[in-house]
């Protein structure tokens, strides 16, 4: 029955195009897809990274280990030249497990499952005790004012809401309470926080990330609990059952340490000096492997340009394959590599990133002048065979956005971010959680858009 | 960032429909989103089908209490009307886990991991003990002929393709070895076959899945190897090392059995006499729970009624969602199903399966009439905002086919395959496979179709 159903992928990509270039254009990116998916180091790639170097926040041993072992991986894939761009980075280490209870009015507790906001001041080691009180937004919390903020715990119960059908949608709404969330209470008095996890699901992992302390505000300690336990707080709040709070960080942000972007370069052809960019992020939060943030990025990237020299390509443009360090929690890598391009004589004509995690694709962001859009809504047909149908402007990543003032053209993969919410920053942001079929597929129409980008210029 | 990037959802899906009736129907879908979203029974009930079900294949105890439970999810529901449908049905066993090891000339020996494949005949107490040839194909079979078959195990080493993007089509390829394969063997005289895994990722999982005789052919006991177990097999064998295989498999098809199709009806306000079918099938093979295949299309079914429930719609043609019993080894529910419908004195205008696992929806495949392929395709933009683009001529379902001489136009849920053949048949197809938000997503989609034929016909 399934073979009634359809037609040899080559016919249909042959018959729907008018000219014979967009014609070999298809086939070529068909042969990528074929090695990619027959020959792909991608995965095995990333369960190296994700279980022989594990978690590699900025500064940590674990991401300095990535360095080196990625850059290993790009000169075993082929690239002309490896070398690392030096950064200092923020080195903020978690300390000790966090502990958390909530002491109720009948003199019994519950335990709080919170971790630590990445970048936030901890409590002391005494832990900080205080009566809570509990807000849906900013709003309630404006409402309630000083009086009722100072000295207490400010717990930030925003849920995240499931009816965005973009799950990154509903992360930017509710981000804020995370990132903005520590400072707005400490403005009213407040002496610590307690934010909902941002996941559109109910489970028992709650999940960092950073918070960012406006400078002339106090710092108070910050902590993300589990979306159960969030709404078990609230539960036993809304019945006037608990009495106090308690929690206990030994977080800290200590001095900048030395650290690296990774870059692999495959050199153009025929204009060496126009480069196209493609790059993850290399550091990861603490708690899991960094799996999908974004180990997938930086293993997609690398399989770039395998794939690239498995097939023999040699690109007109100069590729570069980078993985910047610290998105997580500074931006410091993306930051130096622009500043660096700034010095160098060269075109930086395309950047692209990987950073919305390995999940099947569904089509490109992208940042643009009205001639690269052009082009680029020219080739949408040409990654129809691969599902990636859904072409939209704005997009790019957060590494690469450091570029746009360049000049450069960006470009962010939009894979299916159904799933992505439930494990990010999570400890069950995992190798296991990652579908090397769907890794290899985001490969291909990364590869296949970089490809014409090095063919035709931009 | 996000924020900038997105504008509301309502305001995009008004803005690009021209008149009023289809911004009515745009605006209805995202109601029932929002109410899937928000307040979706699908994912818990689910839970229940595998945790308190679990595997449940036909004329099992599991088979059995799966009748009553989704009997009892579809009253929750709010059906109007649920009551079953007898049918008989065939009763496979296992019997005990299965046994089989290779010996190799230097007289040491491993293991193999294997399952007998679904429908095959046992090999008896003792098992069976024969010299192996492999062979890559059928071509490569009868090259070999009856002399150097004749007495043998033939081991089918055919590697599912992995450059075929949808892997259906690459198991529709490899599905003949699992299900010609044994009685092709036993043509040129073979004792016994081993079949390697239908699945694209290299691991220890042997998958299971029907097999079927020829009526006029000796029926030889057959197994599935995994898919590292046929390549380190292979690799054995090509060596010179294998001596002799033993396998030991006590499954055997016992008489056939009374089990039920389930149905819950939503009567038709207007039309109550043209019926909408919207089912998946209740069996799943023995190994795991059958998540995926297809726990998720029953219960994305269930959730249909439920939902229409909720927010008081009156469907203006009637809408029964059904639970097929006897997909996997005899599509005996499907095929009464549509016997019965021949009697009723009803117009059965359109069936839905969602049978392709409870991955995010990609889109529809359809086979109907030039009329309602031409409804079918007006209404694709409804369906932009859920990411559900692919719209393809053919498909529907296995249990549905059977309705299609009457004139029924059939409907298939076309979710993301990437995923679906690694755990297809196999101990991983488990509810923690199953993602919320994907499922869900499913949902939409499919209540969304549903909505619009029931409302506008066929």
């Amino acid at each position: 029955m399934f073979k009634l159903a359809f037609l040899s992928l080559s016919v249909v990509a042959l018959c729907q195009f008018a000219n014979a270039q967009t014609a070999d254009d298809s086939l070529m990116i068909k042969k990528i897809s074929d090695e990619v998916f027959m020959n792909g180091q991608a995965y095995n790639n990333l369960r190296y990274l994700c279980k022989k170097v594990g978690p590699r926040l900025s500064g940590s041993a674990g991401a300095a280990l990535a360095v080196e072992q990625t850059a290993r991986m790009l000169r075993e894939a082929g690239a002309d030249t490896v070398y690392l761009q030096p950064c200092m980075v923020p080195r903020w280490v978690r300390g000790e497990k966090e502990q958390g209870k909530a002491t109720l009015s009948n003199g019994k507790f519950i335990n709080l499952n919170i971790v630590a906001l990445g970048n936030a001041v901890g409590t002391g080691t005494k832990g900080i005790n205080a009566p809570i009180v509990e807000v849906k937004n900013f709003a309630e919390l404006e409402a309630l004012g000083k009086d009722k903020v100072k000295g207490k715990i400010v717990f930030y119960n925003y849920r995240m809401d499931p009816r965005y059908i973009s799950t990154f949608r509903a992360y930017g709404e509710a981000g804020v309470y995370r990132s903005q969330g520590p400072s707005r209470a400490a403005a009213l008095g407040a002496v610590g926080v307690i934010v909902r996890t941002l996941s559109p699901v109910l489970d028992d992992n709650p999940h960092t990330g950073a918070t960012r302390y406006d400078e002339d505000k106090p710092k108070i300690p910050a902590v993300a609990i589990s979306t159960n336990g969030a709404v078990e707080l609230s539960g036993l709040i809304s019945k006037g059952l608990v009495k106090n709070v308690y929690f206990r960080t030994t977080c800290q942000m200590l001095a900048d340490v030395e650290s690296f972007n990774v870059v692999g370069e495959l050199r153009g052809s025929v204009h060496p000096e126009e480069v196209i960019t493609v790059g993850g992020h290399l550091d990861s939060w603490d708690l899991a492997e960094g799996a999908h943030d974004d180990g997938t990025g930086c293993m997609q990237s690398i399989e770039i340009i395998r794939a690239f020299k498995a097939l023999g390509i040699q690109p007109k443009r100069s590729i570069r394959a980078v993985m910047f360090m610290n998105e997580e929690n500074g931006l410091r890598g993306g930051t130096k590599y622009a500043e660096i391009a700034k010095t160098e004589n060269k075109k930086f004509i395309m950047a692209m990133e990987s950073d919305a995690g390995g999940f099947t694709p569904r089509g490109f962001g992208f940042t643009s002048n009205a001639a690269q859009k052009a082009k680029i809504l020219s080739w949408q047909p040409l990654f129809r065979p691969y599902g990636a149908l859904e072409f939209n402007e704005g997009g790019g990543g957060a590494d690469i956005g450091p570029l746009r003032p360049l000049g450069t053209a960006l470009i962010g993969l939009n894979p299916d971010s159904q799933r992505y919410m439930d494990l990010h920053h999570a400890k069950t942001d995992v190798f296991e959680a990652v579908s090397e079929r769907e890794l290899n597929l985001g490969v291909v129409v990364m590869a296949g858009m970089i490809y014409l980008v090095s063919q035709y210029g931009f």
